[in-house]
């Protein structure tokens, strides 16, 4: 690697290029990225121009001879690459507005990554992730792929185990985002505090909380259950935990259990909101729409300030930070998602989970946390099954298996709505399910 | 034991104690019972008495030398007993009723055993069962405890846990009712058909089938999803299975799944029967003042045919094939709610299970599975979470413990809701909830 | 199966047929066997008309209807069997006799199953069965194969790990030596003596005796440690146990454990024996030789009762046994070689253990044990690596994985040492391990 | 904390004692020790003055406000303590020396930490160490006890498993003395060598090595095959591996595994150096004796460089970099003795293991490493079954389980002869072992 760091970035043109742009940019001393690749689909070059435009002009001012590539051509692109991050949305937000429309349809929530969205997002983007994964075997045998693609766990999931991939992390800025509210909310700097995360992809608990390495999970657990001070993101609902349910709990969960803790709460929000503002992906599509106008600004030369609404806090330090200690075989520690490896005794060896890792270039190896806490390994268990029963039917085009994936899911109350949801999902995302209709067809 | 086996049934009141009278008279070849003890308390002293003759003159028909003794002194009865069932129901069914009808008024199943209902169920009577286990340890060390009070893979486990008695088995008529009706619906005799069940209680899959030794798993899927043949039970709704996702399940659930797997389609036929027939504790209240009408009439003698309507069919076969197993040191193939020993992978090895076991004089031995299909680990895996925090709270009487349990449930759809039902519920239960109340008030 | 049953006994011209034919005609109102075939290889030719003219008197004189074919055809004979038995020895007794020999020149003991001798045993047989299961695979998929070909745990583990045949059981009749020896040593009659079997085949310890269902287990270890009582075998030296040694231990060893517990004088036992004697092999050598003259004679049509003292005593009633329970699906109780799938909590899952099964036609359910002892997990987890690295050896024949097995076999004290004897005896065996000498010639 | 840091170390009259001052020193700016209590037993005070007084003038020469305290009062000692480390011998040398001495009597290996002299060190010293605990449990509950005394991994397991002391970590300069072989093997700096230590104390592995995060392992395996390279201890002999041993076994063995991958050839070495330089102990007692000459010389004021010859290289390092690490919550990686919690899966979850681990103020966090390789599991167990039959020994006086433990002890040929050395060195050790003696003659 003397040459220099070659990054490859799969959905390039997505908005949030410019957090990671910027994190290459601050760590240049430690992390010499030479040649940064954006690639993109056909549909998105007009996006990829924008922001991989944007991306020259960051790059010129700061001054650093980091080559920024434009290109449609992914196999090109990943000749030789070090690091490959994946960003990208088959079917894009158009997908997404359906996924979260079609399940409220009939009154479930449709959750785009653990739930009834989750699944077709999985359906749609496992069989894509598999084919870079075949390049990447091929093309750049050495390279690490770091996965932000949601569903982020089911895709970890299917890499580890339908892939021959086995240097892959996925990420998620979710416990950053934890670490960064409980630091908040206690008013003390967020590099003394330390969490142990424990748990799934967006089913994630903060089993124990550290300031300078002395517990203060009370203190946390107190001001979880405290309305005023609830700790949460963005992109979820702030809706109130009931107090001694989060004592009885004594971990603290993350912004996406609402969904199974408050389901009832969450799709009365879920209904409203959409009603009056829009799914969160027609207010992400505005938010985007604005973001691109900005973009285009010959002028701007920096990411801009308004990015941190869309929700994706804290993903450019999160991805910059894992790629920066797997390069230099930092040996610190971070939250991502990788094979368990006995660290969770419930989860098999060999599923993914997300969990405290000390990340060396040889990847993330896990600290054992023993077993999850008995009142959460049920629900973390449940999201596992439904995962994997995911992964298969987005593998096998199997139709009795997605019926069976979408029937377990903890959001969805009924095999007969099951079925119905699952129809009319897969007849609205058809042209991105060819496993499905391919062999229906046949 | 060679002056005869002395059984000691607590709850002896019951309407059920015919069944098992019946059940000990005609294996008294091969079981020779001397001593048959009913216990009851002040309160079921009048049906105690009804039942009991009924029980003597079961016996003096047949011309078995079995005493029959009627008794509210559960110590005197207990000294020296070879084996100890309980079937007993703390507060009776007007509990139950109300274990049924609070969670419906929050649109919320009861469920008597694995929801709500199961939860406060438990909370009466852990702590009644965990007094019984002392007096077994002093009183009959060497006794077999066979428990059939619901909800009974929680009451498996808090004896496993919090008490000192090993000698324990959980007994439930599930599994026996769907072998007989996956005989039926197969049309061969119900002997020829084994089942490989596994799971917990109430919550039992078989997980391949077998006539005369050869899988016809395929078979029963197909009956499983033909509507016009699903396998019921009498006392649990017949409300159809989708029948692709029966396919993608493989393996056939029990009747109780449907609260979960149905869980919509459950409610609505909940809510409707209560506004019409009433709850099935209502129900039963009428069942069972009829049957003790019939069993007041001193010309009665054997075990009535309205008995089987009560929803108990095969309880009497399953509990006294039981006793004699273990008694004659059988070593056949029986399910029941053990100790997990491993047989189950994902589940701790020292919880309860319900597991096809090798019945012996040394107790039941499970039967390794490997472990369960990956898509209803996760249920599984939530109601053992339910199961362990509930106990707990029963144990502890620690209120944070049971709003944890209530809202993890999976019938239970938020942590607002939860508290809303289980305040309700404390105050209902409170006479028979020492454990809360006394320490609230201290 | 209507038209009976079709068994195929590979090594068929062993010693020990007339056990079998003897067990077959015994059983065969329940076990109707149409066809037995008898194969053998060219070398073995002689033998196998020998002993075939036996077996075929033997049937005629019980008047039964069952075919003897007499083949050195293997995939002829294979061809829609039910069962398959294999009982061969690659390289005859005078390969067991350099087995034995060659390490006693290093003072270590040959020990022909789980010693050095068992490995060379292992890198012969592995490859031979391998091809039998490819034949299986494609002539008669429905088959089960039963072995007894030693070492029967390392074979077994090899058939699970590297062939796609899943029907196979692996059978031993030390375990039910020592029931009888138990049940002898007790003076009851055998069936009323049920043990829990568990570990590893020739390494199965009794972890707890029962007569009539009771725990006799203390006057068990009491026996083993009475030297004038101790329990033995046939083709194992009787040395007494330290008392103190067995009653710490708590379970009861098998006769080959003295190789392990007591090194020292089973070495200096093995070469007194060596120097007088001679080796096991050279007396079962002799005693072969005896064994075929008498079959030889045209009157004979019994199994001869000299046949017992070859060591083999009750590998009949256990083979037959076991055949039967799978073919009737009778759900007895049997210690066979089988997948662990948990039983074992301390030995992996995909791994071949000996241990307690219920035999059905879907084939052996091992029950949970839980996990050994915490004493004997070291040795027995000692066994089942050695068992593995053997395995490995024998299948990819890398000389450096034959010298780690034999290095990590207990009987061995040093690398040194280890590659001693491996040199010698790879050469000694040449013709019989093409894995490794292909290799290197090419 | 405020007040600086208060250790205790009980055993302070070794003459390891200066390597400890010098850590502490080195360190200040971090560690702000402001109290270190030297504690020791009657027998013991000549030495704990002697070195005692150079620990203080080695203080005084640095200039650093640190009181050391010399007492024989251990409870006075411990109050109060942040840290308690432990590194005393009961019986002194002397013990050790009868440790090494009997079993080569009987041609076996004494072993002082995982043999024969390892199960009577462990027998004398855990009935103490549990007292020690029991002191910190009332006198400074909030303490870290660091403990350095052999066996460590039994000690350690002792504590888990019979104290009601949670954080206690077990220290061993075996793998930091690997590293540091590894480092000077491959001609590269210490600090840019990382290896993935798994194991048990005296029974670590090095799983995989690094240099800069880059795995070298197969140099490093080849380095360990060229007798003239070969890593070694200095108080372990440098008998050379059989090259294709270790390049089967692939991964790196410790020092300690000489004596039971080359048991035969150790046992040679010992018994000829027993009878010219004499036992290790009494090497050690001679060297000891020079120490205590020099750290009598008044003039001294620095850590002795003949200490090193000591065996104790690296202890300094290792201890203080621990304690550095747990004041400093400085979530570095070290190698230490601490409860499994799934790191390795093959281990149950509540034993000790020597594992790599996360050092944090809340303690070391075990790295999960999957499971050990196949090859290495069943030694590692062995040993796990011998530590833990010894601690069972060790608490409970028991005879025949002290037979036991010695009995599977791999160096141990025979039940007979382990009898032999049991009985021998139970008489010889007799006022160390009240547990078996006063039970005796009670
Ligand atoms: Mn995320
Ligand atoms: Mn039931
Ligand atoms: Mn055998
Ligand atoms: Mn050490």
């Amino acid at each position: 690697m003397s040459k220099g760091v070659k990054i490859v970035t799969i959905g390039g043109g997505s908005s949030y290029t410019p957090e990671l742009v910027e994190g290459f940019i601050k760590r240049y001393d430690e992390l010499p990225v030479r040649e940064l690749w954006l690639v993109d689909i056909e549909a998105g070059k007009e996006k990829l121009e924008i922001v991989g435009n944007l991306a020259k002009r960051m790059v010129a001012k700061a001054g650093l001879p980091i080559e920024v590539h434009l290109t449609l051509d992914r196999r090109e692109a990943l000749k030789g690459a070090d690091f490959v991050t994946t960003q990208f949305r088959v079917g894009l937000l158009e997908a997404r507005a359906k996924d979260e429309k079609i399940p409220l349809k009939y009154n479930v929530i449709g959750q785009e990554t653990n739930g009834p969205g989750g699944l077709f997002k999985g359906l749609r983007t496992i069989p894509v992730i598999l084919e870079i994964c075949k390049d990447i075997e091929e093309l750049c045998p050495e390279a690490w792929l770091v996965n932000f693609t949601n569903p982020a766990g089911m895709v970890t999931e299917s890499i580890l185990r339908y892939s021959n991939i086995k240097k892959v992390v996925g990420l998620c800025n979710v416990p950053i985002g934890m670490r960064m509210g409980i630091a908040k909310s206690l008013n003390v700097e967020p590099e003394r505090v330390q969490v142990n995360f424990a748990g799934l992809n967006h089913m994630v608990y903060g089993l124990d909380t550290f300031v300078d390495g002395v517990s203060v999970q009370e203190q946390v657990i107190e001001a979880m259950a405290n309305p005023d001070n609830a700790l949460t993101m963005k992109n979820i609902s702030g809706l109130s935990w009931e107090p001694d349910f989060i004592r009885g709990l004594g971990v603290i969960p993350c912004g996406y259990h609402r969904y199974y803790y408050k389901t009832d709460e969450m799709l009365q929000e879920e209904v409203e909101k959409a009603e009056t503002e829009g799914t969160r992906a027609e207010v992400v599509q505005r938010l985007e729409k604005e973001l691109f106008e900005l973009y285009k600004d010959e002028t701007l030369d920096i990411k801009p300030p308004q990015l941190e609404k869309r929700g994706g806090a804290y993903y450019s330090d999160a991805a910059c930070s894992l790629i920066n200690s797997i390069y230099n075989d930092k040996r610190d520690i971070q939250p991502v998602n990788t094979r368990n490896n006995g660290a969770i005794a419930s989860i098999p060896e060999d599923s993914a989970v997300e969990v405290n890792c000390v990340i060396t270039k040889d990847g993330p190896k896990p600290i054992s946390v023993g077993d999850l806490p008995v009142a959460v390994r049920g629900l973390v268990q449940q999201i596992k099954s439904f995962e994997r029963v995911a992964a298969e039917a987005a593998v096998t085009g199997d139709y009795n298996t997605a019926l069976l994936a979408m029937t377990i899911n903890p959001l969805v109350p009924s095999d007969k709505i099951a079925k119905q949801i699952l129809d009319e999902m897969l007849e609205a995302h058809k042209e991105h399910l060819p496993q499905f209709f391919t062999k229906i067809e046949a």
